[in-house]
């Protein structure tokens, strides 16, 4: 998606250790606009679907999710990180490595709000190895639900998650793949 | 607000130890529907503000917040709870205690998203002792920036917050106050 693709080249940040800094406009402060135009993009690529629900994981999925959830018409749910006294003990749950943060975080969805009636796009902000995406599935194939599809803004396109979601058959729409990364240069391609 | 207000009535669950359950609309399942609703609503009262950023804290006002920002045509600061890699050292820096989660957070917002410039509506789901507002407005004024406005969803009007940021001036407007609330009856009582 041109556009993305544009704000990557001229707001992201290549840091050393394979870090892309988009927290100007994706996952810090938010573009709502950018968010619509990539939640447009979404809607033509999933067409036809029948996805009457969006998950995403806290928290930089849920601003994402939300604008996405408006153009779909369907309701958002995150799933949590660790146990929260607002929650029953009546959850699926899951765990997910978290590089970014060196630690491995609980995470859980409520059995009232995925069951199997739901028909779910996934919405994140970034894939790299699949991780948080590999739990999503798993509590999505928990409650019986199925998955429909994955909507990704940023893609590492070297890094191995997009092909394992891939290998699967479930069809994955990352709005920028980045093919390489430069810390030193600053330059970023895209594939 | 009557429709949210009704919607508490609902689909709310009361529980013991004054906990006020919504994560069926709110903050687990998002219905991003009645988010609209609100975000009209708070662009009604808080119209004629020269607001340009919308500012709230992970996780559960990210959504709102995104919904509310669509409405009033800004972007969203989100602050975060604890120190990611994924962020410089330059940050705001302040502490929330959590009586949820009966824990104290670091609470940040990079200094590259909050300035002398930004005239500021704070989003949030609930007010109840005002601790995390409290935790915001410190934000706020370390980075110069301006409160033009709160817009809270639901607010525990029992509890002390509300008094303490009205008697600052702020224009607070809760879209819902609940006045009693009783775990055993599940009655609940708007003011």
């Amino acid at each position: 998606m041109k556009i993305l693709e544009d704000r990557i080249r001229k707001d992201g940040r290549v840091r050393a250790g394979n870090v892309l800094k988009v927290d100007s406009f994706i996952n810090h402060q938010m573009d709502i606009g950018l968010f619509e135009e990539m939640a447009k993009e979404w809607k033509r690529r999933f067409d036809g679907k029948p996805i009457n629900k969006i998950l995403t994981i806290e928290a930089s999925g849920i601003g994402i999710a939300a604008i996405a959830a408006k153009e779909f018409g369907v309701p958002v749910v995150f799933a949590k990180k660790s146990m929260s006294v607002n929650l029953d003990g009546n959850n699926y749950v899951t765990h997910i490595q978290s590089f970014t943060h060196n630690r491995t975080y609980e995470v859980i969805v409520s059995k009232k709000y995925l069951g199997p009636d739901d028909h779910v796009l996934i919405i994140d902000d970034f894939l790299a190895n699949g991780c948080a995406l590999m739990g999503l599935l798993e509590l999505i194939e928990a409650a019986g639900a199925s998955v429909e599809g994955i909507g990704i803004a940023i893609e590492k396109g070297w890094q191995s998650g997009g092909k394992m979601i891939r290998e699967k058959g479930i069809q994955l729409e990352s709005l920028a793949i980045v093919k390489t990364m430069d810390a030193e240069t600053g330059e970023i391609t895209f594939g």
